[in-house]
């Protein structure tokens, strides 16, 4: 099995490294995939959006095919929505994906490569706007949701979220339970300066 | 201000991540500080302990003074723990920062640094008792722990709640609540598998 994480210039740090990490989990504690890879256009080191730099395993032309995809966000979205390449590698790829995932604006992307058409989905708090405003998606405010083969979720940390709950769907409970375990992901409930009642704040989180 | 984030090979990848995301968050949408700097003993790439190739910004021949350094963990920490190069660099930083944090095995770096004796800290819970058996540190079971100019957190995730309560610390309530808005750190409750219940679950997670 093969489990692609695509990267690309000012890609947001943690909207990758939260799934790479319960994927890697997975993959040394219960039944995760054997081959787990950072995708990028080239084998060129990637700028993320906060300024850490890393180095694909694959290139494009490289790049196995893919039995899962995963999508994270960050400002280079915007620009890679128009990126030909990139959208033509995820749509070619997503034929033969058993799944697809996307974290915050990693969703706009999916929608470039004509995977979101009549499907629900989500993004980051501060684009549910822009999101609902391509028209043709139906735009949920929850931490992450699934339809059918497509898997999206809410901003950045979300993405360890939908990672795990695709975990608990692909291998059972007990296997996503080996990887919240393993990686101590039993988060703090503390809400600081009162942003949850935030007249943007997603529906998700007013309601918890 | 200077924040540096040490790598060595085999660091867990969420371990500086999760931290790394919070602090540049709290760079842009607060009072956070304007250099934050992946330090490494050079600049050669790191590989971390899920296969994740990154590139220090500085060496520590080339790192500047910090104000406040985090030591994350994963299995090179037990290696490191035995390098004199990265013991000094920590130790002599040490000496001007304000603050020095660790995340999950990383207090055993910290240990070894001199920087734990006497002091309250934590670490993963499969590293409690290796870290209690050291003799001269009180080890508690909380999520994350401060004593003093000296904070810990408990295993690999742990280290995102630990930067937002010292963003909390440092900065204020309300410039934390910005940094977990932007980072849309309102994480799921659920619990898979029940693990909560593990005989070597710390305290604080069979308490929630």
């Amino acid at each position: 099995m093969n489990f692609g994480v695509l990267v690309f210039n000012q890609v947001e740090e943690l909207d990758f490294v939260g799934p790479w990490e319960m994927l890697t989990m997975w993959r040394k504690n219960a039944n995760g995939p054997e081959n787990c890879i950072i995708v990028g256009q080239s084998l060129e080191p990637i700028i993320c959006a906060k300024g850490l730099s890393i180095n694909p395993h694959a290139s494009f032309a490289t790049c196995p095919p893919l039995d899962y995809l995963l999508i994270p966000g960050g400002q280079g979205t915007r620009l890679e929505v128009g990126n030909p390449v990139l959208i033509d590698f995820i749509a070619n790829q997503a034929k033969n994906c058993k799944a697809v995932l996307s974290v915050c604006t990693g969703s706009f992307v999916l929608h470039a490569a004509g995977l979101l058409t009549g499907r629900k989905a989500t993004t980051h708090w501060g684009s549910l706007e822009r999101l609902r405003a391509l028209g043709d998606v139906t735009v949920v405010e929850q931490r992450y949701v699934q339809d059918g083969n497509i898997w999206s979720s809410a901003g950045v940390s979300a993405g360890t979220d939908l990672m795990l709950a695709f975990i608990a769907s692909v291998d059972g409970e007990a296997a996503a339970g080996k990887v919240q375990f393993a990686a101590e992901y039993y988060p703090s409930l503390v809400k600081y300066g009162g942003f949850e009642n935030h007249a943007q704040a997603p529906a998700y989180i007013k309601s918890t």
